[in-house]
Order: structure tokens, then C-alpha cells, then sequence
């Protein structure tokens, strides 16, 4: 049996559904699953099915140029289609925090993650014997305003040549080239220790506690050419009190950044994610 | 244009969605919404759908007629059919207890509920101002171990006189005879103050403060025969401490069982809500 | 037996915590509760003491001005004496949105809530059937650009004709004039329906939708002159996905908005919140 | 400057709060935090202090002699001193799973935790390699039927022998002896895989799968001689719905049990706990 994960979006229109699953249907295959979404002040219709072929005659690229020429033509759709048994490959940047580096590291270890991690890569040394501790290849590019340039150049040829599918920031504290973004659009996730979009930017935490929260956040987003304003992939909070120094919202925050850049990286993994005009669509 | 909602179970199967969506598109219907889901354990399947059609065209018995010589016949369907703009009718058994009522109403009155009340049954005269007050019959059906038969014959008369189509049991402290489940089974609504199936029966609260747990809940379910065992419809808990006396639980725990209880009601008239195997299917 | 619950911030020096429960006891109290907390960032001292003292031999006034002398003139204290029996008054401002007064008015109805309510103030007609139906006063005040003096005038006059001791905005839609926050500072309370500070100003749900947020908040703090940056004493979230329209988030966030204002007000009331440099310190 | 951490608990009665503070105040110390609950169903006091002393005089043997000789007396205390420097040392025992493991183990690293961990202990080999990988000494010690006492005594022998201060049980699969529990009372937590008492033994994220609740839970409390009947030191719930198989209720539960857990061991660490009649109190 060979799985396939079938992402659309197309203007709204009648019979899309019934036009999808039948060429399905007709083309032998199985629906398992079926999850759409309508957005009305757009007019946008999503959709996502997952979708099972008899192994000994189903060939993906054979649907994929028969379903662009007939259905994908006739409803005007973008589409993307996904065999469901390939493991993404995850570039990890890291700067010097450790917290989301152990996380997902300990996760990825224990066979909770379905992805494959080629190398982790970090503007310093902080954290190389954890990477080498889990035995993942550690590549240092250290950044400087001389440097920039060449050391983007150095990234885009280690993603490249690892054929990465999409890059997790996992706290790290850099401004990410337009190059990089226009080469990975919607596969660049970002966790940003706030819930946006309160206190963009730096020192978020620092920001909460001046203003007196009671509840302290972290949104995980695909990042786009403007500061910490793409779209949000998954959020969470926690309430905190006057009691709270800044030590302590840093502390209770490493919490929340584990575990919202997890999720947000299980949800892009599974193909629950699509994107439209700044915002996401999460396919539960 | 007319709307219906179709609620489907059977036992999974191959080109289900395909063959149903199918169906819909051949007799004109306009699909814009669809869930599905899979119970693996037991192997069914469950789908929603709510589907457009043509009002000068569309008859909603001879479509119930045909979807069921054909479709449903086919696939050994379970199947129920909603029109979608007619408004459920609840009735609203209430006892002492005013939280949920005034709740209840406050929605009902801003327009936030899609339902009727053709009246509040009480086995007390406590909460007849408020039904007054939101000009809604009140009924005070007292009910003594002597007249148990007797109120419980004149409860169904009242259910049926005003075709009631669901009830909703609003911190209702008594228990509901086996005559009026079996006469509504899952359409009897009950808010109990724990999160199931921790602190069953009498006194939640009380028990709770004893155990000394740091969270509370509230737990919105089916009646069933079995005292606080039927199908879970929503819960939500609140952190609590120490510092909490019964009194506070119980203070604090009447939001949740609002909000729980309104939830779940929302949930049932907009038939989001499946029931199979003593366990809720709820579509978001 | 009489109870008082005193409140006091000052520069944080030693000893301050031995003196004040000393001065207590030998002026022949008992302290029943104590909390306090010091703001390490700006040196402040802050406690919160309920004591208990033998009501044939205790007289308050008395009481206030030996402390005033003694220990409030040694250790430079900033400082306020309740009379724990007392109940505040509050007056209510509404405009046309109904949910958060039918909550209010729903406590109060039923003992949740220790205050009074001497009247109900609006610029529009619309809810003063819920005012009648509670037996509350309802006052009619309009607000025009030409009226807006006139109209102030006449609130402060019924505030002070009623000894109101503090004002609750139930989604009252007017901004507040200078001249009242004076007259009541740290004594008006809000309710924002945003997780401030994301979305400050009008319409925070359509801007929420906007930007695709995951979680939706509601904020309630003590009116200032600078637009929704007072203190906060409250806030809660609630997750929310892509199928929610902006009328599912207004829907969803009226929940919040009438627990983060109850709540805000039940703290007020119980003396909890205790105000410095624009931060709020709340005990539990 | 020297801190101690000063545990208190009695039968309430007046005068307590400012004898004590007295005390501490006539010997020279400046009391920096003060908190108090009374349990008014047991009319039981508990105080938390934090003191500090100038080093140059101060000694806690002394110190201790005079509190117990005069105040402990007077007022029939039972009460704990801790000399808040001192890191407590920690016991980890592990068996299979490594999430907690990981978990505790990344914070331990990064100096989020204040104490020591000894060793870890497992009667599995399986997380060795981990233990190595942060350097912390790993002692196998297989159970089965037949070398139960044996195994039993070799852990007491390196409990003592490192003068292990108190025991996490880190999803440590076995029945933890009458003796150990006897050696350290309110001195074992356990993480328990349920919003406890739901779901008590074997298997519960089974049994809630098959209930079908809407949120699961995590609990952690101390080991008494009643299965997952001990106080409860802290709960949080996540929720859940019908398209969670049971092995997504376990991998969602894994996060709850991490943070749970680690909160409670900073709890106590921290001497924020106290204990009376199987509940405690968290002092924040």
C-alpha cells in the first residue's frame, strides 16, 4: 500500500469536494482521511486528504501529471503532493541555548519526531557536545558583520547539499538572510518567546515584566522578510504573578518555547500546515 | 438554498467518502462542509457533512427516501439528516441552583444559543422569578419518593406536548428514571461538577477539597443508566490550592460548569456531536 | 470580634516585617493573614495583614491614628486601613453589550459577590430592562461631542451622591475623561477584550483574526490616561483555531471578558491588589 | 549574610505570627519572606519564613537550640530549619522511558535546578548510555521476585552512603518498598500518568482512552504506602479529543509529565512544600 498526503487550495466553487474525491476514486485509490476548510471573507477553499494506492500499479509521478492536467487545470488549483512514507529532513540553527536543543534532541532520540536531522548548525561552540553527544554532525559558521555574506553562502551550500526540507530556529539569535527566506518560504520556523504579536522584537521577556502581564507566552511562526510577523504555526501561554522576576518568566518561558516549537514541528512534519496570505490553516 | 446536515456512521470501508460525496454532487447538492473520522479500534466510521441544495428543487423527504434505498442500504450506513435552519427545542430541568440558568438565559437572550426553550421544569419553586423574568413557561413538577411515578408521567406529557427535542439537566439534582433515557437517549444533557471519572456521585467538591487535588473540573455528558458514566460531550478543570476552602471550590467551580454545560449545548444543536460506543465523536 | 485589613508599601528595610506584627499584638490584635512581597528592581516593600481585634475595646479611628504617628511616620510607609465588614460600593457603566452585566448582576444575585451596587449607568436605553428585572437604579446619561461636559458632570454628581467607592466599565464603549480618573484613581476597572498588550484600541478581535493568532485573551486593569497601559490585575486566554470567523472569536472572548472582570472585581473588593509604578501586586 | 528557610506547622492560636517574627527579630535576623495559611477545618497554623543573619555572628546549631528550647516550646511547633545555601541531593530512579530522564537532566545541565543528583539508579541498563552522557554515576540494580529484599537493601545502602536527601521516581516502573518509604517520609515523588484520583495503577492513559475523557493529566505527589494516594504536589491537565489514539495520549502526556514533575522537584527543593493529613501546601 503507498500513502500520499494531497495539500489544495483554490478559489471557492461548487463540486470541488465531490470533483476531488472522485478523481481519487476513479484513479483506484482510497480516501483514509478528509479534512477541508473555507475561508469566507477570502472566498479560499483548503483542502487536505490523505489517501491510500495499491502499491504494485500506483506510481507518484504518474498521478502527479495526470491530476495536474485534469483537475489541478479545471479548478485552477495549487496543489502539493507528498508521499506520506518520507521522513523530512530538518536543518536545526542554534545559537547558544540549549533548552529547545535537548528537547527536541531527546524527542528525535526516543522516536517521537518523523523527520531526519542531517546536521545542526550554530554561530558558536556553546553546543557542540550535545550535538556530538546525540551523534549528529555539528557544523560551526560563525558570523560577523564582515562575514555575513560568506557565512550565508556557507549555509545555503550545507542545506543544499543535504538536501534539507525545512530549517527550525531553535532559539537562534540571528536575523535570517532574504536569500535564505526566498529559498525556503513557509519552511523556515521560527520560536519567538512572546505571544505575538505582543512584544516583537528583542527581550521579550524583559518587555512582559515592565508591563505587568499575568500570563507570558511563545508563538512558533514561519518567518518572512518582516521581524516576527509570519505566519503563527502554534502558540501557548502561562499564567505568572507579581512574584515572577525576569529570571523566573525566562525560566517558566523555556517551558513554553519547548514545547510550542515541538508541536509546531510535528504539525509541519505531518502536513498539517498551509499557508495563505500570512496566515495558517492547522489541519488537526 | 437549502441546508442539511448528515451524520453518518459504519463500519470503515473502502471509496466511503468518495461514494457519499458522490452522491451529494449526482442528486445537485452542494457539499461545504465534511469530517471524518476513523475509530481504528473498533474499525467504524464516522462523517459529517453539511451540503447545499436548490430550495425550488430540493424536497428533504425524498432525498431521506432515496439516500436510504440506495446509499445507505449499500454501505449498511447508520444515518441521521438534519435540516439546518430549524431550530432545536430544549428543555431546561433546573432545581435550586442558579448559575447555569442565568447562564444559559443570558446567551439565549443576546442570540448566542441556535435553539428554542419552550419551558423550565423545576422540582422547586426557587427559580420561578428568573423563568418569569425571561418570560419563559415555568413548570413546578415537585417530585416526593410517594410521587415519583407521577411527576415523572407528567414530565413526559410536558416533553411531548411540546415536541421537545432535547434536554438539558442544569445542575437538576435528581436522578433521572431509566422511562425518560430510554425515551431521549443521548439527548439528555447533564453538567457534573468534577472532571470525570474522578470524584463520581454526590459531593465533588467536597471530595476533592479532601484529596487535596491542585485542579478542579467540570464534565458535561450524556445520561445513561449508569450514574455519571455516559458519553463525555466537554470538560475543562481550573488550578486550584490550598488556599481554597469547599466554599471557593464550589465558587470557583461554577464557572466551569457554565461554561462546560453552554459549550456542550452549543456542540448538540449544531449536531457536532456522535455517539457510538459510549464515547463522543465531536467535530470542531 | 473586629476585623480590619491593612495595607502597606514602603522602601524595603529590615525589620519591617517584626515591627508591624509587633505593633499589632501589643496593641492587642491578631493577625489572622499575611503576604508580602518585595519588588527587587525597585526596592519596594509591600504587605497585606488581616488582624482581629476584641470589638468592645477597639476603635479604628483611633487605631489609624496611633499607626499614622508611630510606625507610618518611623518606617515611611504608605498605607490604607480597611474595616473588613464594610461593604465597597460599585457603580456599573454600560454601553450596549449585555453578557458582562448579566454576569455581574447573576453573582451579585447570588451572594458571589461582596459589594453593593447603587446604580447602573449608561449612554444608551438599551439594557435597562436587565437593570429593572435586577432592581438596580438604572441612569440614563447621554454622550454627544456637544453634551460630553455636561454629561461628566452629571456622573460625577451621582457617583458622589451615592458614595461610590469604586467604578466597573462593563464593556462600557466611552473613554473615560481626565477629570473622573482623578477623582477615582486605581478605582476604575476595564475590561479589554484582547491579551494586552497585543491589540490595544477598538475592534482587538478583527485584528486578532487579521494576524491569525492561536490564542485570543481578555485583560482587565485599572483605567489610566494613557489608552489600555494601566495596571493589569487579570487576564486569561482561549485557543482558538482558523475555523473561527472574527464572530466566533467575539463570541468565544465574551467568556473570557465576563471571568477576567468578575475575577478583577472579586479581588478589588477583597483589598488583594495593591498598585505601584503603573504594576499591579496581587495577593492570593 | 546567612539565609535560612524556617518550616513551621501547629494547632492555630493567637499571637503566632507575631511571637515568631519577634523571635527572629530579637536574634539579630531580618525576615525577607513570610507566608502563612491556616487550615480552619483542622485549625492547624503552617508558616514559611526566609531569615537572613549576618554570617559573622550567626550559627544555626545554636540557632536551632534556642528555637526549640523557647518558642517551639511555648507554642508546641513542629517546625524544620534549612540552611538555604545547601543544595539537597537528589536520587534519581529510573527504568525504561527516558523523557523525564532527559528532561530533568537537560534542566540540571543548564543550572535550572538547585540540587544534586548523586546517582541515578534503574533496574534496567537500557538509559545508561544517558546517565554516561552527563556524567552522572548509573548503579544497576536488577529486581525480580526472588532478589526483591536484596535489591531493596543494596538501595538503602546507596541512598545512605550518598546521603541522598530525597527520591524522584522518574517513571521508575516498580512498587517502591514499605521500608524505603519509611526512611523518607514525604521525601519520594512520584510522576504519576493521570489528573489523579482518575485513572489510579496500571495503564491510565488506557483506561482514558477508553472512558473517553476530553483532558488528560499528569499528577505528582509523595510515595505513601497507598498506591498514588499520597499528597499531591502538583496536577496539570492538556486536552484532548476523539482523534487521539492512545498512543497520541501517551506522547501528549509525556510533556505533562515532564513539566509536572520538574515543578514538584523545584518545589521541593525549594522548601515550598509542607505536608499535613495526606495534602500539602505550596507556598509560591
Amino acid at each position: 500500500m503507498q500513502k500520499i498526503t494531497l495539500l489544495i487550495h483554490c478559489e471557492d466553487q461548487s463540486n470541488i469536494i465531490a470533483s476531488v474525491t472522485n478523481f481519487i476514486a476513479t484513479n483506484d485509490g482510497n480516501i483514509v482521511y478528509i479534512d477541508q476548510h473555507v475561508d469566507r471573507e477570502q472566498n479560499i477553499f483548503f483542502m487536505r486528504l490523505e489517501c491510500e494506492f495499491a502499491s504494485n500499479t500506483f506510481a507518484l509521478e504518474n498521478f502527479k501529471q495526470l491530476f495536474s492536467t485534469t483537475l489541478a487545470q479545471k479548478f485552477q488549483l495549487e496543489w502539493k503532493i507528498f508521499a506520506a512514507e518520507r521522513k523530512p529532513k530538518m536543518a536545526l540553527f542554534v545559537s547558544k541555548y540549549d533548552h529547545c536543543l535537548y528537547d527536541i534532541l531527546g524527542r528525535y532520540n526516543s522516536g517521537e519526531l518523523f523527520l531526519e536531522i542531517p546536521f545542526i548548525l550554530s554561530n558558536h561552540l556553546d553546543l557542540k557536545p550535545i550535538a556530538d553527544s546525540f551523534n549528529i554532525p555539528f557544523y560551526h559558521v560563525p558570523i560577523t558583520a564582515s562575514t555575513k555574506d560568506e557565512a550565508e553562502q556557507k549555509q545555503l551550500e550545507l542545506l543544499e547539499s543535504h538536501a534539507i526540507d525545512f530549517i527550525v530556529l531553535a532559539r537562534y539569535m540571528q536575523i535570517v538572510s532574504k536569500t535564505l527566506i526566498d529559498n525556503y518560504p513557509n519552511k523556515i520556523i521560527n520560536i519567538h518567546h512572546s505571544f505575538l504579536p505582543a512584544f516583537v522584537g528583542a527581550k521579550p521577556y524583559h518587555s512582559a515584566y515592565k508591563r505587568g502581564v499575568k500570563i507570558i507566552g511563545a508563538t512558533s511562526h514561519y518567518i518572512t522578510e518582516v521581524l516576527d510577523a509570519g505566519p503563527i504555526i502554534e502558540q501557548d501561554v502561562a499564567h505568572v504573578s507579581h512574584t515572577h522576576s525576569i529570571k523566573d518568566l525566562i525560566a517558566k518561558g523555556r517551558d513554553l518555547e519547548k514545547i510550542v516549537l515541538s508541536n509546531a514541528i510535528k504539525l509541519h512534519t505531518k502536513r498539517k500546515v498551509m499557508v495563505y496570505n500570512n496566515k495558517t490553516i492547522i489541519f488537526s
